[in-house]
């Protein structure tokens, strides 16, 4: 085994300068956490110096050509491994994102990371103003600058094909695009069936709901979900989020709409959905690039799982919806099972991605998606951006935002990092999710049963085993492939999507 | 302006280096506090990991040759400044540091490291079971690492004395060591004197005090103090502390005692008084080691100098015992001003420390500090150290503990870090304090008077601007001699004991 001068095995050296790495990353999570739901306002610049600080020697450390020379001779040392097995995994992967990393200038970064501070607060004033002129220029400067990161990975087919791999690795622009036109295609039409359908009542959902007894009902949820809360929190914070600090310390965010029982609740289940994922990776990764989720598809597909197929589920309320009414007894006590289920489905053409069904959702992320593309493929200028949002709006759902906030400045993506590369991720997890589970529940019949049940511990089980435990040791489609045998498909979705709300609608 | 290959001022690159090493140092310092405040138990390892990364790398950018390199070719070029231009006292301080920091090797600071985090999980266990033998061993490695690290410093006079300098800059042994027997000898007879009198009457302090009103009303009389809750917050834990991120994010945190009212009450207003020191420097010095507090010792005078100097006097609750009174209605609604005076004021022969009143608090200090020098010089075995502490217990307080809990384990100082130089800070501000406020009420005879109205502001204000705005650019005995125009004596404080407690007890 080839040691260095310092007699320790190469692996060890690369581990150790692996952990140093992920010691800086953990605390600016720690740092951003804190941030976003204690900070007093007088710490924010500061903060936001030492958040780049740590980024930027996170960044070199791990880019450091030390590095290169311990892969190449790491390459050579494993190259007999089984593909799965840990040290060839965690050789591939780490070479992977060295080669990507090294790519982009140090410089580049910086002055992107700049850019993006000042994009992201033109942003939140021209929301507020309801002004999308104030933020255009910051923005154009964004699309030049994603530009411009785009040509340091010439090799791609697609100007946004290398944004779109450091999110979802192994996905372009040639398998995506067809696959939002076939999922557009199919939603369109039963979007507007729907529509000609009686609207759903979900004012019960609109009472007043204290926020102390809406955090206990979600903790409750999610601690039965299996959420570790030795190994995690819940705080309060403006925009939901789950964040890891280290496998022994996963932590959600939510936020409580008082006048609105949806929020809290869905958003604590989506990402208590995504922290199971983290702290069912196995131990054995701590602080290394395999200890975390494999891509932001793959974590969508989770959070979505919960939130959606589980928990917007007739079976999970048949269980916990008694559990539930005990809590807002004045509130949902003369509702029925079937009344609830149907209010927590409502499909409806709404603006806001956030807030969409799951009939819908996908068509708001298609617009977004084939924006980006548009603007990066120099076909669509910024300048008509905001005109290009409400006439796809139009098209695909029937609707007109009459504000930009409500249209273009919804969502930060944009303008607090790149464009292109931000959106696909939504889909793929709704996707995935959809394909996970039914293979789930084709390995164990007894999943839906147990759910009914309460016991939703047969499903986090098969997910643990099955996905969480590999961490990032698999790319999303190999363990799609891995766990399933199948490969990325809209059908399974659109067949859920058909029987679920056909039901619901009494849709043929 | 001599300027490096990439054309920067010289002081702009020692500015950014020292800035770099500031982010470290407070990433670590919001790590550490998130690990006291709402950490999960899971996320202790990796933690403890965590911010052993952040000060070795701290560290090692503070101790980077180039910094040395640096240092020589500014005191060249601003070797004509003033002495108390900001440039030449960063370079002064930087200097000074500087020195001391690359005395010590890495793996020794390593090895430290080690084994203070091992001896602080001893010390926790062997309080719990109230057994000093199972610390003993880890106790005697401490000593024996405690004597190596004063090897580093072959030139001082005292194996304590560079200990003592990395706290309280400027004071040895030499001086101190006298000063203690003074106050010992001035103390004892005090405490004797006041054990002949009758005991104050504190039970109107031991009644039940719900903590959301305690917290209340610490918040009021700290925001009067001037604390301010923009840029700073406070949070709950097991020990209170002051903790510094930047200027603009200096929090406090506090524990309550709903049987107690005095602890939650005087140890908000002591790190309160901690942390309007750290409020008040001079912007201009962020994220610069001229951004901090001078010593450990003008620190405590600060802390101190609000705690008892003001709030536990008469003119304080002259204003603020009505609003007390106003908070809790039914525990003290009948008891008068003055009983509550004499009640927070009450003096005992005591075993603990941090519940110690203003005139045994130092006999309890000068037994720690005489012990440690013990230890030190090799006249005190570690095993013989507990019946050396019942022993002065006995002969300076009169009492002796019946159990180590409650003797020499029961502060943490020993056990997490070096044994010497951990204890006369606490001696050290108590003095400075009275020197402090004598020279400020000397200079604006309105302070007391204003106190008594309510009006904490003018007092601030002098602090602030005699002491706070700069920050460590000059040494604790500097500051005392610009501000007072004395040099550290006992003479006042004893003055400021027998003036108060002679009133109080009758004592003639």
């Amino acid at each position: 085994m080839p040691t260095s001068e310092n007699n320790e095995p190469l692996l060890a050296q690369l581990q150790q300068r692996l952990r140093e790495i992920a010691d800086l990353e953990g605390a600016a999570a720690v740092l951003n956490w804190d941030r976003v739901t204690y900070m007093p306002p007088g710490g924010a610049s500061a903060r936001a110096r030492q958040l780049a600080t740590l980024r930027q020697l996170a960044h070199a450390k791990f880019t450091d050509p030390k590095m290169g020379e311990l892969l190449e001779s790491l390459e050579l040392e494993y190259r007999d491994r089984p593909y799965d097995s840990d040290e060839a995994s965690l050789i591939r992967i780490v070479r992977r994102d060295y080669d990507r990393a090294v790519r982009i200038p140090a410089a580049f970064l910086a002055e992107f990371s700049q850019h993006r501070a000042t994009c992201y607060e033109a942003w939140a004033k021209a929301r507020q103003a309801d002004d999308f002129e104030i933020v255009r220029p910051y923005l154009e400067k964004t699309l030049e600058l994603s530009r411009e990161r785009a040509s340091f990975f010439p090799e791609s087919d697609h100007i946004a094909d290398s944004a779109i791999q450091s999110a979802d690795y192994g996905y372009t622009v040639a398998e995506l695009k067809p696959l939002f036109e076939q999922l557009r295609s199919q939603l369109v039409p039963i979007v507007e069936a729907i529509g000609d359908r009686r609207e759903i009542d979900d004012s019960c959902l609109h009472q007043h709901f204290p926020e102390e007894r809406q955090l206990l009902f979600c903790h409750r949820a999610i601690a039965r979900m299996g959420y570790d809360f030795s190994r995690g929190r819940q705080d309060k914070t403006l925009h939901p989020f789950m964040t890891k600090f280290s496998l022994g310390d996963v932590r959600i965010t939510t936020r409580v709409y008082e006048s609105h029982l949806g929020q809290a609740l869905f958003s604590s289940i989506h990402e208590a959905g995504h922290a199971l994922y983290e702290q069912g990776i196995s131990e054995a990764f701590e602080a290394s690039p395999l200890g975390r989720g494999a891509s932001s598809g793959l974590h969508e597909s989770q959070s979505r799982l919960w939130e959606n197929i589980v928990a917007r589920s007739r079976g999970f309320w048949e269980y916990f919806y008694n559990q539930l009414q005990g809590v807002f007894l004045s509130q949902l006590g003369q509702i029925s099972t079937e009344k609830f289920y149907r209010a927590i489905n409502k499909v409806r053409r709404s603006l806001i991605r956030t807030d969409a069904d799951e009939v819908t959702y996908n068509l708001h992320v298609a617009i977004r998606f084939d924006l980006e593309l548009a603007l990066l493929e120099g076909k669509l200028s910024v300048r008509d951006l905001p005109e290009a949002w409400r006439e796809r709006y139009r098209q695909d759902l029937g609707i007109v935002p009459d504000s930009d906030r409500d249209g273009v400045l919804q969502d930060v993506h944009w303008y607090d990092g790149a464009i292109g590369g931000r959106f696909q991720s939504y889909t793929l997890g709704n996707l995935m999710s959809v394909q996970f589970y039914q293979q789930a529940i084709a390995e164990d019949p007894e999943i839906p049963v147990d759910i009914e049940r309460g016991n939703l511990q047969t499903l986090h089980q098969w997910l643990k085993r099955n996905i969480y435990r590999h961490g990032s040791k698999y790319t999303a489609n190999e363990c799609l492939q891995r766990v399933t045998g199948q490969s990325l498909s809209v059908n399974p979705f659109i067949h859920y999507i058909r029987e679920k709300y056909g039901d619901l609608y009494g849709l043929s």
